[in-house]
């Protein structure tokens, strides 16, 4: 019996989760942050604004003095943004510039293009006066505390900091910021068949694409990553490179800066030569199939006590497998990538996908259209290249026509 | 009479695109070109797959061999993935893996669920058969060239390598991959009123958070950043800055690796103490209004002959003014970033938008349905953080209902 999508993704986040949590956390200055996760609630150590200010240029006044046909006031001394302006008088009016502080005793803002003359006058004229209209107290004025209070959460544990994240911490006044320490990936291509590209092609070899595929998939969701190259059909040579990152099964040996995952590609399926299978074989390590095309076989548990995750071989399926369990999974324990966008698109055209298996179509999504991209072979990496979606059609449905809806996940 | 989105955004990639021709292109490792622009069109220098290969664990066999009450045949020597198989003898049936290479002869593959016995004999038995039914010739063979045939465009000048495209030229066998150089953006913000994270706040000061705000999102958008620090509301100190960056107006200084584009933040608008329209006085730069609510107030030109580009101070009006105008403009222009996803979204409560203003507000999109973060102020940079897309209200929209639908731009 084929194990669901759901449950297997499941099985990927639990494995993680004694990794995530065993991981230290970092302080990085902001700039390092991008992508990485928040290891800790963040409070805000200020209020925002710190201070009520002007949100236009204007005239800071007491609303009480202006009556309601207007009346005619003092002109103050300016307060331009950065500067601590001392109290406004009553019966004057400051000029003020965007964002700079409220004088104390000014509780409201009329706009220069309300006022007459509808210019500040020459910072030394002397006696100047303006005639402003009446005004509501707090009119344009930015309370402290509006945006967020001091104390408030700011950020919470596992939030993505992008841009703005990283932009709110600054505006806080933080110049670095506790992150969760990124996964190390061990990442191992298999097959006597693959060969690294750069070199001369071989009969009957192709080119490993996989190692490129998925380490560039880790990187951009925030792994470190550890190419071993590729490993041969030999279960020995296999274990060799296992151990030499990993260590012996006593916890001796695998250096200095040790991997936290180990995750192979190819030799998983039920083949007369499956070498991840016949390498893992006096290891707890799970090897079965997933009710998903492509993708369907999968390896899940630990070598030498590094959890253990085992993709199919083919370049499609990586990047399949990656997507629906390892990206999600690390989404839901680290915070870390950001989950996919999910969308819902009409089908440019009917398709037929096989009873009991979750079908992963590759596909590009335009104006709420959805276009398949090649076949359902799982070797079409081309095809891939020109898609941006992943198309999901579940288990149960065999049958859709043109302009049905369906689940796209945005790449 | 204020300028449209849409003009200017048109005005900001024309001042891109002279800079983007002058830039050279890269040749780097796949893995350096992670999220960069392919410089030129790449054809295929061999087709995929490169062979015809099997795609099924089973019998590579000639399909005329068997009638249709099926046929026993001689077992072959078995084809694993990676081996140069000898051609098939009449009466023959090899056992094939997934992905290895079909014996000259062979035309088909029968997968070795449907062969008597289901198992494949022991490489070394002699003399064993195997029972086989019917086969379209083709059945369960990749054909060399059915994903891309050799001399074919594989990916177009200025397609954004992500994971997929990277995995393509893999399994092309390219190693490396000429990009297009990025641009280097020099990055001021300005201010008398602002202050670095991590100094003691003074009364009227607010902490610059615009700096770390775009270096962040130019850097995801793959530019290079150099940071100058705030430079205060003194023209003269604000040249001096530029001067040391960009050279003088003879083309003198400016150091050895010249920046391509100069952005500021602040000092745009129509205050008293603007600096960046005082200390651009003399140079060929336009100050303008856009009929857009945040970031209204733009400048666009060149200072010294190196490209301009001025955003207004508040943070929000920042990043609005990024999103809307520079990162599509270097889509357009340079390929990379990839556009942000559009999608559209129902109001999850009734909105009033200013008439003539196109108003960018920032919100929350799951399930389909927007949620507006914060009100419509520009300084709201926690309810900025908080967001995960622009929503989009054009300038002729002054009212819009519950349920109503929305463009929304995914961050």
């Amino acid at each position: 019996m084929p194990r669901s999508v759901a449950a297997h993704r499941q099985a990927v986040a639990e494995l993680l989760t004694a990794v995530t949590a065993r991981k230290a956390t970092l302080r990085v200055p902001l700039m390092d942050a991008l992508g990485k996760a928040l290891a800790v609630d963040l409070h805000a150590p200020l209020s925002l604004p710190p201070f009520a200010n002007s949100q236009m240029d204007g005239f800071a006044v007491r609303s009480a003095d202006i009556p309601d046909g207007g009346a005619k006031l003092c002109v103050a001394a300016p307060v331009p943004a950065g500067a601590a302006p001392a109290a406004l008088e009553a019966g004057h009016a400051a000029p003020i510039m965007t964002g700079a502080m409220m004088p104390e005793g000014a509780d409201a803002v009329v706009p220069i293009e309300k006022a007459t003359p509808g210019t500040f006058p020459d910072p030394g004229a002397l006696d100047a006066e303006v005639e402003l209209p009446v005004v509501e107290p707090g009119t344009y004025v930015r309370h402290p505390g509006s945006d967020i209070e001091k104390g408030a959460l700011a950020l919470a544990a596992g939030t993505v900091l992008g841009p703005s994240q990283l932009g709110l911490l600054a505006a806080l006044g933080l110049g670095d910021v506790e992150i969760r320490e990124p996964l190390r990936v061990l990442l191992i291509t298999t097959g006597d068949e693959v060969q690294e590209p750069g070199t001369e092609l071989a009969a009957g070899k192709i080119y490993d694409s996989n190692g490129t595929l998925l380490e560039a998939a880790m990187r951009q969701a925030g792994l470190e990553v550890v190419r071993t190259g590729i490993s041969d059909d030999q279960p020995a040579a296999l274990l060799a490179v296992l151990q030499h990152h990993v260590g012996d099964s006593d916890g001796n040996g695998g250096g200095d800066n040790p991997v936290d995952v180990i995750v192979t590609t190819g030799g998983v399926s039920k083949g007369a030569y499956e070498v991840v299978r016949l390498a893992m074989a006096e290891q707890p390590v799970e090897f079965l199939h997933v009710a998903m095309q492509p993708g369907g076989p999968q390896g899940l548990g630990a070598f030498n006590g590094i959890p253990f995750i085992g993709f199919p071989g083919n370049p499609v399926s990586c990047l399949v497998s990656f997507e629906m369990f390892l990206r999600p999974a690390l989404s839901h324990v680290a915070g870390a990538p950001s989950p996919r966008s999910v969308l819902r698109a009409r089908l440019a055209a009917p398709l037929t996908s096989p009873q009991g298996k979750h079908q992963v179509r590759r596909g590009t999504v335009a104006d709420g259209v959805v276009r398949m991209e090649g076949g359902a072979g799982s070797h079409l990496v081309h095809a891939l290249a020109r898609a941006n979606a992943l198309v999901q059609i579940p288990a149960d449905v065999t049958e859709l026509a043109e302009g049905d809806e369906v689940e796209v996940w945005m790449l």
